[in-house]
């Protein structure tokens, strides 16, 4: 069975609202094994949105459409939809008592704008309201359905779970038991292509599951999705994948889902018992501010120095001079320098630290912008990376941010692999 | 100009991103006057790709794509473009010669995949991507015109407004005199209701311009739009509807268009030749990622110190014990302490602080989650005020920093004032 999505609203198309009614839908049908291969919004207009109803009914079985059901002039759906399949609009005797309650228990008058929302194609199956006014509808006809739900995005969800989805999930199953499961692993310090040459293999053979990379500014994604009779057969088809790629790329797979690298550093820190506190230079804040997003942070990161200055790199993190002097504020001896600072001054198990030219000013030739020393020092010593990073000011600062929590992921591995060891 | 969009991946068909791109492009689209009719998503599928790209080009002028560029397989865009218009794919010498660049800077190997992306549809004007490798293009032919460029956002929105909706107005421009332009003014400190009442009566006749208000999640925008023969005549007709607008909401309204508060109290240090630090708690660094997200802003910017514990702000912050012991951490006493102390520590001119209860843990009853204090010294006093905010821990955290910088930027407004008075 193969579902389209139809949005309908003039506001989508003004760019003043962003659709996650689609994105909601879609992802509750991928859930579903439905497959959705379209998805079209048009605005307010009746003669445009017949044209792109007919075009969907001849490439999919069912047509979902979200908004214009609403009573002002411009919500046209209904009489859009009962065009196209050839059917009159009928009032829904149900749906018109609970338009004349809501009228009466709110004390308006009831205008006839308000009863036009009860007006259903003839012979859809009306699908209640729980929140508002406006009723949905399944209209089957033939081969062909189209399944109308109002545009607001809590009126519409409660519908669809309470009564759409249920019924998608019902006439797919007639189709074979099919479920789809996806796994997202989350990769640090590795570029897409690079993820993809490591493991083109198992991308070029993908069928069950597939495989899809997918950039994101600081990290890349791979999906792994599977298809099987149910979820746990789904799984069972996952797991020998994701095994193998976790195995090639070690340790730049820090996670999966919906894990971020500060929930699993703050995790890997909070059961090891260590206390972290950051220098920052170039990224202003930001690593204080990632770590800081995950509730009870408090526990093990006890504090963040942003010295933007030389000046404030020598006093508050006890940079000796000679090291900015002679080797720069940008220098893997600043930076590590900046993270023995800050152990010491915060008394913290770990320092971490970053320098770096953000740009778009402050570059030379020897010190381009999107130079980056991430270091880290523990009470066994310090160590200091150099990274050359690409983009604008703020996504060198999210890079070098990203780059300076994987360092400290990185060495807590080594620690977690030294224990095991032992 | 009629102009269609066409968001290109499967990852958007599964739901798993919202289609931020699209909503930009509309927006930016309508503010030029551009009608756009019809919104169109497909997965990554050749086949299902070029035939909606025949539809789309059937009813429109202009089909800009965005998404399906990059290196990996499933980057069909290029591909499906030449065939639907019946051209050969080309390589680009400058694309190509950049990704060569790009792989020796990183040393990384020159793949196949990653030359891929140079290839263009012959006759196709190449748009530069300034901050990744793959370029997009404009392809014309007959009355019909191809946009292209990547899915990630960061990219699409600078080649965008560099290239293709400069270009998109040009061509917009022939067609005759109608612009539609757009002011935006930027409120702190007063939600999206209690503007909306102050300026009712304007909303309620307007006509042109249009007045709409905009929540975001720490501030609250007015778009006003007016729509006129040419750009001085749509200015004209803002002009008097801005000032009465300002005239009402005063020091609320602190910036316009893309003007940030970030970038408005920076402009107002600078000028003035006043340096700040800042002492965070809840915000967790925030403060200090946000005024470094300005380029040149380590010319007041000094640093900041997020103390997340109690001993740190003593320790680091000189906050005396007894004003934690006494009034607690999250106090007008403690935020006016840790104002103080980092002005101190730094040896800057003003000093800025937050402290407060982001949650979701952490809340009493006396104390609870979003009761947050921001704080402010300088070498006349210090002072200090009570927030109670709404929102989980994230959007605490940003309306927090928020009203720090707009305590920062009332200041400022009061000094420059007293100034202008003398």
């Amino acid at each position: 069975m193969q579902v389209e999505l139809v949005s309908v609203g003039t506001e989508l198309l003004l760019g003043q609202i962003v659709d996650t009614n689609a994105a909601f839908l879609a992802t509750k049908l991928s859930e579903l094994g439905i497959n959705v291969y379209h998805k079209t919004t048009v605005g307010d207009n009746a003669e445009r949105l017949a044209a792109a109803l007919r075009i969907s009914l001849g490439r999919s079985d069912v047509v979902f459409a979200t908004g214009g059901l609403g009573p002002t002039e411009d919500d046209i759906t209904a009489a859009a939809v009962a065009q196209v399949m050839e059917v009159d609009l009928v009032q829904d005797e149900a749906a018109s008592e609970k338009i004349r309650s809501f009228a009466r228990s709110r004390g308006i008058k009831l205008l006839d704008s308000l009863l036009k929302q009860a007006w259903v194609p003839d012979g859809a199956e009306v699908v209640p309201n729980p929140i508002g006014t406006a009723p949905g509808w399944i209209l089957c006809r033939g081969s062909k359905t189209v399944i109308a739900l109002p545009g607001v995005p809590t009126e519409m969800k409660a519908m669809a779970e309470q009564a759409v989805l249920p019924y998608l999930a019902e006439q797919a199953s007639k189709e074979g038991p099919a479920v789809i499961v996806s796994r997202v692993l989350r990769l640090a310090g590795m570029g897409e292509s690079q993820a993809e040459a490591e493991i083109s293999d198992l991308i070029q053979r993908q069928a069950n599951p597939t495989i899809a990379p997918l950039a994101k500014t600081h990290e890349v994604f791979l999906r792994l999705t599977a298809r099987a009779p149910d979820r746990a057969a789904a799984e069972e088809l996952i797991e020998p994948v994701e095994a193998e790629i976790r195995r090639r790329l070690a340790d730049h797979v820090y996670g999966a889902d919906d894990e971020t690298l500060e929930m699993v550093v703050g995790d890997m820190l909070r059961k090891a018992g260590l206390t972290l506190a950051a220098a920052e230079s170039c990224t202003g804040g930001l690593v204080g501010h990632r770590l800081t997003d995950i509730p009870g942070s408090s526990d093990y990161f006890l504090a963040s120095l942003t010295a933007y200055s030389n000046q404030s790199k020598v006093k508050l993190l006890g940079v000796p001079e000679e090291i900015i002097q002679q080797y720069g504020a940008v220098s893997a001896e600043c930076a590590r320098a900046m993270a023995e600072g800050v152990r010491r001054a915060v008394g913290a198990d770990i320092g971490l630290s970053v320098t770096g030219i953000a740009g778009p000013g402050g570059g030379t030739p020897a010190k381009p912008v999107g130079l980056v020393y991430v270091g880290r020092a523990d009470a066994s010593g310090s160590a200091a990376e150099e990274l050359r990073l690409r983009g604008d000011r703020l996504m060198v600062k999210e890079r070098a941010a990203q780059m300076a929590l994987y360092l400290l992921y990185r060495s807590l591995r080594v620690r977690q692999t030294a224990e095991v060891a032992r």
